[in-house]
């Protein structure tokens, strides 16, 4: 089918009005008319081919929140007028082991991104949700046990899960000290994941002005990661850091704030290698864990957490044909803390 | 008490006879006629202030078995006559968490050196155990469940609990495919405690000519680290990596290796900080864990250990006069595995 969107078509272009080709209605596929979609820093990266070369015409998108409004005839989970979500992916090998865990984020023949790629039959390309339509096989979409605000609930298939894994994976809860590295969109949902899960959180920052939007997140403390004497007092005192930077940053200064056995759980993928020494982590068996998004349970654990607990994304809407600007925003880390687009200007 | 042994009296004097004072027995203390020492590649380093200002006039030797001579009133777990080995460590703050949880190596106030270090009175100088009479708290000291082949039991208290450790904390056994990096004196413990414990062991190295010792030590496999076509095969293969190299590598072409979950076990420091792509942890799960030769109540359990399934370390001897031209043959890596001073040679 014929969708509208907004995408690139090389890594120079704007992301403008395109039109595309979506693949059909399957007899496993959900139709999803899109109402909100996140805007993630890793649109930004595949857009400008900045993590190896991209698909063009590349649509982004992966923060996606809709309404279903087409089943194909062997669905069993959705129905048509369901909320559904798509997160950052669609679908994987479905048999490797990390598949068969449910951690499909694994697959050892790596999985469908929800756009920049390919099908697993190779050669159909998928595209993300700045677009009015997603067609997902159900196995692979998200039931939103939400009501409202859903423009707040995007960011969680991508923000959300992506920071809930790794702190579910490290066992994170009460009598945990745990610090927050990068006050972004993933790092303003650690805060909130870690102090609902029952840690006492720090959000470390290197801009004073942080300080209170940290608090208000529900961070319990706040600590200046440039001030030499805070970073002293700070030595061995972690059980745990979440750390988001994307940006290139000097690891064993925070490795050094971990108590023995503490665990730096790394999210954030900067462009160049981090520099580690051994003795940093020998000298208190301290562990740095990589941790990807999450599987399709997972994810849907964690949106049902989120219902639960009343748990969203801080956002700022925007139209469709402001993205170009936002993405400026979101390079300066000028955004509270997720841009979301509102679909619904797609069709202005 | 005057004690007769080698040492280096500055960065670039070789290791020499050497007077020192060492401490009087204390109540708790027992006093050890030393039978062998192994050589270290730390003692290297230290004697050589490779690892920051030494304090001179060094003695080396943290790798000590002996027999008891004299205990202090107050010794309850050892008599004259027993044979007592000597690791990495003679005391501790005995209060911190680490300390109260038998994990004395990771101690908050650290531990106290055996070698090249104070007392907990900050004043008294540590010596090691190239020399003739070691003095130390029974609490400190181990028991040596051998009657034969005491020089191969050495090495244990360094070589032997720094790679039993890590592979313990990890849970590594029956069904797990592990990677050894590095046949030296670590790593050759390393794949004989793997394979004991039921691991699947494949050795890694750069040079062809270790295949032969690699399997007689137990490896199943053997691989060589430089032939692109082996690493690429080798991708996602293996639960854990024990990485003993202390020469600066690329540790991102091994991180490669770990399957989903893989942990690369890292107890080799070498001088440079090691680059980490984070994408190459986080793609997959993958972590790094830092480890520390191991606890007293963990290195007897590894002595025990190694007296019930009869490991030992593979040692040449030397007499206490050749050391300085040991060190430059465990400079080259040219000793299997491990050079053990028969203190007799001492008095000669």
């Amino acid at each position: 089918m014929k969708v509208h969107g907004y995408g690139a078509v090389n890594p120079q272009a704007p992301v403008a009005p395109i039109e595309f080709e979506r693949r059909d209605v399957g007899p496993k596929d959900v139709k999803i008319d899109i109402l909100y979609c996140g805007v993630c820093h890793s649109d930004i990266h595949m857009v400008r081919s900045e993590w190896g070369p991209s698909v063009y015409p590349i649509v982004p998108g992966h923060e996606i929140v809709g309404t279903i409004t087409e089943v194909g005839a062997e669905v069993t989970k959705f129905k048509v007028g369901d909320l559904a979500g798509v997160g950052v992916f669609v679908d994987s090998c479905r048999e490797c082991p990390s598949c068969k865990k449910g951690q499909e984020q694994y697959c050892d023949e790596e999985m469908t991104p929800t756009y920049n790629g390919y099908y697993r039959d190779g050669v159909t390309q998928t595209f993300g949700g700045y677009s009015s339509t997603y067609v997902i096989d159900e196995a692979y979409t998200l039931h939103i046990p939400f009501t409202k605000e859903l423009e707040r609930v995007a960011p969680l298939l991508c923000a959300g899960i992506t920071t809930y894994s790794p702190l579910r994976y490290a066992g994170v809860g009460k009598g945990h000290k745990v610090a927050v590295l990068g006050l972004g969109g993933l790092g303003h949902m650690a805060v909130k994941f870690a102090a609902s899960f029952g840690a006492e959180v720090t959000m470390l920052s290197t801009s004073p002005s942080k300080e209170a939007d940290a608090k208000a997140l529900g961070a319990h403390h706040f600590a200046l990661s440039t001030d030499p004497a805070t970073m002293e007092s700070l030595k061995g005192s972690f059980d745990f850091i979440l750390n988001t930077v994307a940006a290139s940053h000097d690891l064993n200064k925070f490795l050094g704030l971990l108590k023995v056995e503490g665990k730096m759980l790394l999210v954030g993928i900067p462009p160049e290698a981090a520099e580690v020494y051994a003795a940093t982590l020998i000298s208190k068996r301290r562990s740095i864990v990589g941790s990807m998004i999450g599987g399709i349970a997972e994810t849907q654990e964690m949106l049902d957490y989120c219902a639960e607990h009343n748990i969203l994304s801080d956002v700022e809407m925007i139209n469709m044909k402001d993205v170009n600007e936002a993405y400026e925003r979101v390079i300066k880390s000028d955004v509270k803390y997720r841009f979301v687009i509102d679909m619904k200007s797609l069709r202005d």
